[in-house]
């Protein structure tokens, strides 16, 4: 992936000098962690697309492309924005539509999801590593429920599918008892690190993504990023970039993506660096824009607000898609002159006038450049953000792979939860 | 709409006094800039639900209806934020579908928002003050040269429905020299005060909203927050708690709704504050968070990260959705103590929950208690959001209505695409 990088007067500082010599030891720390097979880090060996596990997910993959006409999928946070994020990267294959639930309560995305099946072939993939978080846990709940209705015991069983731990949990002890096809995300990888596992590879299949491509790109990614020379290693230096900027008064990271297939990406970015970063009162808030959308929005802000910005931009090089500038008779609309002229093109011309002008205002901006939106591309990608993402975490200071803020309101909900019950 | 605000220790300091002399001094200025009949401030007095305009436009809905299953809704920003808005919390009404185009210029969702429409009876709605900004203006040359390969030159005439300039401006120009139906936006409202002008009415209205009942809320609204008491202005209280907290180092401020249906609300409340307030080096950075989504997201950095946040929390009181947990015969989710529940009811814990560990975190949270999700609170919230916008922006020292920085982008990229023109 290439990187290019705006608004670095006053890089070469001793903060600069101090970063480098951290990111030695950030880097020695996760080669080592790696060598040791040590928690958590399980995710820095991306699967090989020859692994016998690859051709199971597949299988599995064709058989509910073969049955349903829609896969249900049950997650919250990283058990499903992973998912996402590579089939909206993907949108238009052919496979089987994929629809999310169980990471909200809200009822009325709950009634319109459900509508949407009726009278449909239905299969359902629930992804979770407790089966115990309630959103996931509810939803998954009203699905089986639902299944059962529909398609009776048996066949509903066939049709249910489950990606959990391989040793402990509610979900497992559940898949086990009414036989469910399951699915083991390795211990060693947490949720929000969890994309390429058979977490994010399975819905991603049934989509019709390929797979084995996009564990090529990560492999490929995961031997560009062991290069412990920073010029040579553009994952690090997106690391060390914003945490100088950090040091510097940045307190919050726009990604910006050109691309309206980027959304869900850019939702589980802000994922991986808010909950490995926002910890011990430290970390950059991550926030999405969209553009150019977002220039009729945020866009002034950007330009002339309080100057703790910095931005990220995603732009995708290359369209695969032709979509001109028709002519028409009259010019009353002024575009006369960009006649004949592809949409991406003028996309190109926004973003490099909105860096431009962002950069002059006051703005770092660095951008990450994709070559296209192919899986191989996609899973460089993913592997580039989580390896980024570990090393900016140790740069600051903080544990990559904790959420320990999370159980505060699980206990305070829990603890209503229960009051009711005892009411 | 009832508030209630939390994390108000310290709240009884100078700097609450001062900012309570400061409110009385943006009060009579917009008192008196409404009484004048300031330019920019024409939202302050809503429509009235019995105007003969508002007969025009649900007039024109109602051929809409008639003539089209999809209504294509051309716009960038507060051209299309607000419809958007309105349409989405009244989801589920039978009218026809709209969509979106024409604030962005992704060639992948052009693509894909041109594939829905094929087959399907089409109408356009056109929203620009210019008719010159470029997504817009691109989108609509695209849409004209679809509908006049559909229906012909005089059918697509008599589909088109251009929201304008009442005096000037290339769109104008073009809806009198091509004989489309028109309407206008009142000249004294800017594009994110318009979503109660006929910008937003006439798409809501195709959607199969209730606009009078939309409007007798906005009414309601103008008259309870004319009240200068802060004590009695929830509006007012509003305004004053977000520069309370920005002059006591808050610089980031969440919307949280943990319902699905406000998030292009929430989309709209950020382009209101970001325009309105980001400028001059000043500005509360505007974030939009969904819960619970998010609270296994972004919600560990709220719990944990720098005290550099601000919640306002959306809670709609009353679910018209019921939907109860059902019972499983085995419990190996561990969920059986909530069977029969009410979905809507463990979001409120979820959200009391989250309420109390966050509050507890030290992150100040207000909430805005919405009654429900019809017509008329929307009508309502609308309207108290961008008084409360207006009044904070004075609190602020900044001019409310102007977006100077948007400009910057523009004379790049306009740069970047006049120089393709010559070479």
């Amino acid at each position: 992936m290439f990187i290019s990088t705006l608004g670095l007067a006053g890089f070469n500082t001793a903060e600069y000098a101090k970063l480098r010599l951290e990111l030695e030891v950030a880097h020695a720390k996760l080669v080592e962690g790696d060598r040791k097979s040590q928690d958590n880090l399980g995710w820095m060996q991306p699967l090989d697309p020859d692994d016998e596990q690859v051709g199971k997910i597949i299988a599995a993959a064709e058989q509910i492309r073969r049955d349903a006409d829609v896969l249900l999928v049950i997650g919250a946070g990283g058990s499903y924005l992973g998912a996402r994020a590579g089939i909206e990267m993907l949108a238009g294959r052919s496979g089987t539509e994929i629809l999310f639930l169980g990471h909200h309560l809200c009822t009325a995305n709950l009634k319109e999801v459900f509508a949407k099946l009726k009278g449909r072939r239905v299969a359902v993939n629930v992804v979770s590593k407790s089966g115990t978080t309630l959103e996931p846990a509810i939803a998954f709940r009203l699905a089986r429920r639902w299944m059962i209705d529909q398609y009776g015991v048996e066949e509903a069983t066939r049709r249910i599918y489950v990606t959990t731990d391989p040793e402990k949990g509610a979900l497992l002890a559940m898949a086990k008892k009414n036989g469910y096809k399951s699915f083991s995300i390795p211990e060693r990888v947490g949720g929000r690190y969890s994309v390429l596992t058979v977490a994010g590879l399975l819905p991603m299949a049934v989509h019709g993504a390929d797979i084995r491509e996009m564990l090529r790109g990560a492999q490929e990614a995961a031997r560009l990023y062991t290069n412990p020379r920073l010029e040579a290693n553009t994952c690090y230096q997106y690391a060390v970039y914003r945490n100088f900027w950090y040091r510097n008064g940045k307190s919050i990271e726009l990604l910006a993506g050109y691309d309206t297939r980027l959304r869900t990406l850019s939702d589980w970015w802000q994922q991986l660096f808010a909950e490995s970063e926002g910890k011990d009162g430290k970390g950059i808030f991550p926030a999405v824009v969209q553009l150019t959308t977002d220039l009729h929005s945020v866009g002034q802000y950007i330009q002339q607000g309080p100057r703790h910005l910095l931005q990220t931009v995603l732009w995708v090089k290359q369209s695969d898609l032709n979509v001109t500038l028709p002519e028409m008779e009259d010019d009353l609309d002024g575009l006369g002159y960009l006649t004949g002229q592809d949409l991406h093109e003028i996309n190109k011309r926004a973003f490099l006038g909105a860096l431009t002008a962002h950069t002059n205002g006051g703005v770092p901006n660095v951008v990450l450049h994709l070559p296209d939106l192919t899986e191989q591309t996609i899973g460089h990608m993913f592997y580039f953000f989580m390896k980024a993402c570990a090393v900016s975490s140790l740069l600051l200071g903080v544990n990559p792979f904790d959420q320990p803020g999370v159980e505060a309101y699980k206990r305070q909900m829990f603890h209503l939860l229960e009051e009711r019950r005892t009411s």
